[in-house]
């Protein structure tokens, strides 16, 4: 049986390398004539013996998709990118790293990268209070776990809270507690994909969430989203065509564009939806940052027959440091998910549930809201003057965190942060947003996590670096 | 390409459907003249089309390893189990439940399922102190995010902790916080294996851990932990044989055993894992529960190549609702979990790392554990001498919080949990911690969440069930 086993293995190592290169070629990453990886470096990157890089490097001769050169290596074959130009590139999924993590840990003074709000705009004070009032009213808080799914109370306040503000039905049942919202998107990849299952995406997209389908071993297909939101006949070909066996968006102050998807889109996407059986993930990070008017409904309030799942991060803009998340799930999709959540933790810390439960019924969230709200529109105000002389171009956000700003055409994200962050100024290329990795004339910039006099200072250093780049100086 | 992309897609279905079937004949789980499951249920089971199931019957009937029954069905053909007959078992992972969740989810009187320390005996109120203190110290505490390897200062301590008690080098740069244990094997399976990677792992094993290698699509082989610790010979032998990734070990009090893996052995095993290349995962989880004498030296502290991760758990008999964990891991492995722990959920909680931070330094903590070693053994005799007149059989532990029983030959520990749960009486069947899922006369007890009199009554009322399904009474 171990020969069997053995035998068996080596042909699904086989098949994933074969894959590899063949998709590489057909969709022109690697082109005619262009000389492909060795032999060792393919079995280093795939971690696979090199024997069987040799032989799919055979078989690619003999079908007359690559060609030997003495003494050189193996050469892609012209002709063999795929015919069909206009379908979108497909992403297959090796573990790679999670790039934004690496920007955020570099330690710099003027900081636009991480969509964080500052901790002076936060209710650092209050929550004080109502750690010791949780303590006061949970004194063995700290002695016993959560249940996997969070806990009771939370699920049952933050039900109502639902209800109240969305008009819908929604049970404690159907509400699993995260820590934090990158912890959803990483328990749904794991409970709903599978390798080498579609999933679409937006473009540009939330890089972490990028990274998990990828690391998950979907095969990623992108739609854009734009400031008129989708276009729902492309979204339609796509799942048709594809399949996709989840579609991730961020609809509402979309990260890092600040997009709102319409209305009347988001129904029709839920009908979409349900007809192609492709579960949306709905991932709703900001609703309550908004400038001129308050969001519109989310998703999954369109949603009758299961088809959505809802992520509601609360912590961002209340107390980053809880990591409090909440996931709306059809009933039918719960059980796999809790036994996700149930081995990837055995659920969230309880102290933290409880903290967040009190303050979140209080009438001062209400009040810090409507603060913030004011305080980030002026950071905000301030990033676009100073940036209005650049001739940078960006939508002004309605809501969120960010400016996703064009930089001038001949310098890329890139290039300028690699000097930015010499000079102390920090924030994300839009190439990592990019689900094809090929954008790199955008930048983000976080306005929330400095304060007016930073985000001066700081920008202007940034544009004074751009000129310099641009040769100007 | 869409179409060369399905065909690759169906091949790939194709062989794992082929490759489900043929192994379970070949083990002898579905035998000779049995009648295999039908198209649709394996179709839904692996949720693939019936067409691919179809195919795969049809070649393994070409291949003279099944035969059809008219109207009837697909029957095993004689004679296709494995010859190895002395080979173990491999278990192929497909999703499933995490049972261990289910049963600590009942809600009863006489709880001797959860492997957790009555709140009673934790410091409950030496925590809420150290909470407010920590609310002193770091003011913006919950407005910040920690790093993904969890707090600086925190991980110096503990660098320094572990140098202190097992006499060996450890930097801040190589710990990892966790949320719990639970997260750090889940971690350490999603960084390191791959479906159909073999896991090697102690029969019996914590449950959930098994059941997090499953569901990670390893091939789990099983290595007998006894009394006297392992059978080295079978190790090494397994080791050349199946090529595990990992060996996934809890030697130290072992959880549900109680064993003590020997320190030659410990010193053997690290020799054989670097021959092997197989990463040892060791997780200690309760190392200053001891009844006896103080835990030998973890296995980590033996290797001088880097072939051991450390998991360390501290918050199970502090604070369980911290839910902090440490992890030591060589620094070549260290980028890959990183990577992992941040797409996971960005970083574990800071509040709590900084609570245990400052609980951890503090001489109260020793104190409370030579208080809590006294009243555990104090639980610990209680139910043993409960258990005394039963027949059941158990190595009095030297340490951990279980009793590992052998129940009398006619009972199962399944069908007694049922009717326990009936009575408000919970605890862990053996077979769940079997990897085979083969030992069914065995139960884990429980020994230190309940209070003496809970003990007694709780004990009582088992056996006397157990007695009634004997027909005793």
């Amino acid at each position: 049986m171990g020969k069997a086993r053995r035998k068996n293995e080596n042909g699904f190592l086989f098949e994933q390398v074969y894959d590899f290169i063949l998709h590489r070629i057909e969709r022109g990453e690697w082109q005619g004539n262009e000389k492909l990886p060795s032999i060792r470096q393919l079995s280093l990157e795939m971690k696979v013996h090199r024997l069987t890089v040799f032989k799919a490097f055979q078989l690619l001769k003999e079908q007359n998709k690559v060609y030997v050169v003495d003494k050189k290596g193996y050469y892609v074959q012209i002709g063999n990118a795929s015919k069909e130009a206009e379908s979108p590139p497909i992403v297959t999924a090796y573990p790679k790293e999670n790039q934004l993590a690496a920007v955020h840990a570099a330690p710099v003074m003027y900081q636009f990268s991480q969509a964080l709000i500052d901790p002076n705009l936060l209710p650092n004070h209050y929550l004080s209070d109502y750690v010791k009032k949780v303590f006061d009213l949970y004194p063995k808080v700290l002695a016993t776990y959560a249940t996997v799914e969070g806990d009771p109370e939370l699920r049952e306040s933050l039900a109502h809270y639902f209800m109240n503000i969305h008009k819908t039905y929604v049970t404690p049942e159907n509400i699993l507690i995260t820590t934090g919202s990158q912890q959803a998107i990483h328990l749904i990849a794991q409970a709903f994909v599978k390798p080498r299952d579609t999933v679409l995406i937006e473009r540009p997209a939330y890089s972490a969430a990028i990274d998990t389908f990828k690391n998950q071993g979907a095969n990623i297909v992108a739609i854009d989203i734009t400031e008129k939101g989708y276009d729902l006949d492309r979204i339609e070909d796509y799942m048709k065509t594809y399949k996709p066996r989840l579609f991730y968006l961020n609809p509402t102050f979309h990260n890092p564009t600040g997009y709102v998807v319409p209305v009347f889109q988001r129904k029709r996407l839920v009908e979409l939806a349900e007809q192609h059986n492709c579960l949306l993930v709905e991932d709703d990070a900001y609703p309550d940052i908004y400038f001129e008017k308050q969001a519109v409904q989310p998703v999954y309030t369109f949603d009758t027959t299961g088809s959505v799942i809802y992520v509601r991060s609360f912590c961002k803009y209340v107390s980053p440091g809880l990591r409090v998340a909440a996931v709306l799930c059809p009933p039918a999709l719960r059980p796999a998910l809790i036994t996700v959540k149930s081995l990837a933790d055995n659920g969230s810390p309880l102290l933290n549930q409880k903290i967040f439960l009190h303050f979140f019924h209080s009438e001062r969230m209400q009040q810090h809201f409507s603060k913030l709200r004011i305080a980030l529109q002026i950071r905000k105000e301030i990033m676009e003057e100073e940036l209005s002389e650049t001739g940078w171009q960006w939508e002004s956000p309605k809501g969120g965190l960010n400016l996703w700003v064009k930089l001038n055409d001949d310098v890329s994200g890139s290039d300028l942060l690699k000097k930015a962050i010499e000079q102390s100024v920090s924030f994300v290329p839009g190439v990592y947003f990019d689900p094809y990795g090929q954008d790199h004339s955008r930048v983000r910039l976080t306005y929330s996590y400095m304060n007016e006099v930073k985000i001066k200072e700081g920008i202007r250093k940034l544009v004074h670096i751009s000129q310099s780049l641009n040769g100007k100086y």
